[in-house]
């Protein structure tokens, strides 16, 4: 199909206020604390919560892990974390698409990042407002799945150019979908380069090593 | 599991510019030109173009019918309404989380909503921003997947309770993933008692034809 016959309109955007000054100081204090700080994004229903959980009981033994768990409402995740066996915190944004850096920092006055080796923040679910507002995290990681389809890329890239990871979630569903795994690291790597892909389900645990693997390693390098 | 032992904090909200007098008149002219105009809107994924698609399928022989896609970028969806037979335009948000009245108006400037009986706008692809922005829509449809999870209306209330119309889509594929109907009716009634709710699969068109009747009568009501 050609794009010959689509017309196309813009709209002005509103200005977001930069909060990079916020971001960089939370990235500066973290790294004198040697928190590796992990800010997770993805759409709604991705599997967000199911993969930190997963991530979470693989690397519990070696680092103490806290969990920052941002929603609009309720509670389901915090409390889920907290069955898990550690420490979590639920921040309600009160309408907010995204955490900013702002609110991160105003968080951690209630959860102090200095008693973790590794911290997760996991976002909004959404893929537009959490891309544009650096939360001073350490790492960057969205989170795909094949449900969603793999032209997610060409319609969000500036989530895709802000991640230094990309977990492509629940491989398990690869008979119901038509997913073309192929594509999508063209497209992630057309608009970012260096990030890893990794294809993984955090239901049953398929392509989860890796996964693991590299995070540890970049923990690691981090705290050396 | 109780939330006792959850901490809650709130971060404050940006305040939203109001266009709701935007809005009513957009809903006022939609009336007089007897044009019924859906706002659908839906996480990434969820199913939106796929929905349009086949609902249009089934209307467009009586009904006008007119698509405004909106997008961070790209144009592939305004390209598939264009390949079925209506007539569509993209719209680019430039970053922004949603569609406003104010882009809805601007928009309409180079698509003329008066040349038609049924005018859908399929919103940017979240459930938090497209909730919190009135588009001068005779109806806003929200479409939930069952791959994403029966806990969305817990998480995302705002948008589940702004909707008249909601459908629960990919229901082909509930060998795969645990999504309790029971508990998403009882979720979506407590936020909004009169809001229809119509389990379907765009894909395959099972329980789609008491959704086409529903809109079909809909729209008739609104024009006569």
């Amino acid at each position: 199909m050609s794009s010959k016959n689509v017309r196309v309109i813009s709209v002005n955007r509103s200005v977001f206020a930069t909060n990079d000054r916020i971001a960089e100081e939370t990235r500066e204090q973290m790294k004198r604390d040697k928190t590796f700080f992990v800010n997770v994004m993805a759409s709604p229903g991705a599997g967000k919560s199911t993969t930190l959980l997963r991530t979470i009981s693989e690397l519990k033994e070696e680092f103490k892990i806290g969990v920052m768990e941002a929603d609009i409402d309720a509670t389901v995740d915090a409390e889920k974390m907290q069955a898990a066996g550690v420490d979590s915190i639920q921040v309600h944004t009160e309408g907010e698409c995204a955490m900013n850096a702002g609110m991160v920092k105003k968080s951690l006055e209630s959860f102090p990042s200095e008693e973790y080796d590794l911290l997760f923040l996991e976002n909004v679910g959404n893929l537009v407002c959490p891309a544009e507002e650096d939360t001073g995290s350490t790492m960057n990681l969205e989170i795909l799945s094949y449900p969603e389809g793999d032209d997610k890329p060409l319609k969000y890239p500036l989530m895709f150019s802000v991640c230094q990871v990309v977990l492509i979630n629940k491989i398990d569903t690869r008979d119901y979908f038509d997913f073309d795994d192929d594509a999508v690291v063209e497209r992630i790597h057309a608009l970012n380069p260096d990030c890893k892909i990794f294809f993984l389900s955090a239901k049953t645990g398929e392509g989860f090593d890796a996964w693991v693997a590299y995070l540890r390693e970049e923990i690691k390098d981090y705290q050396a």
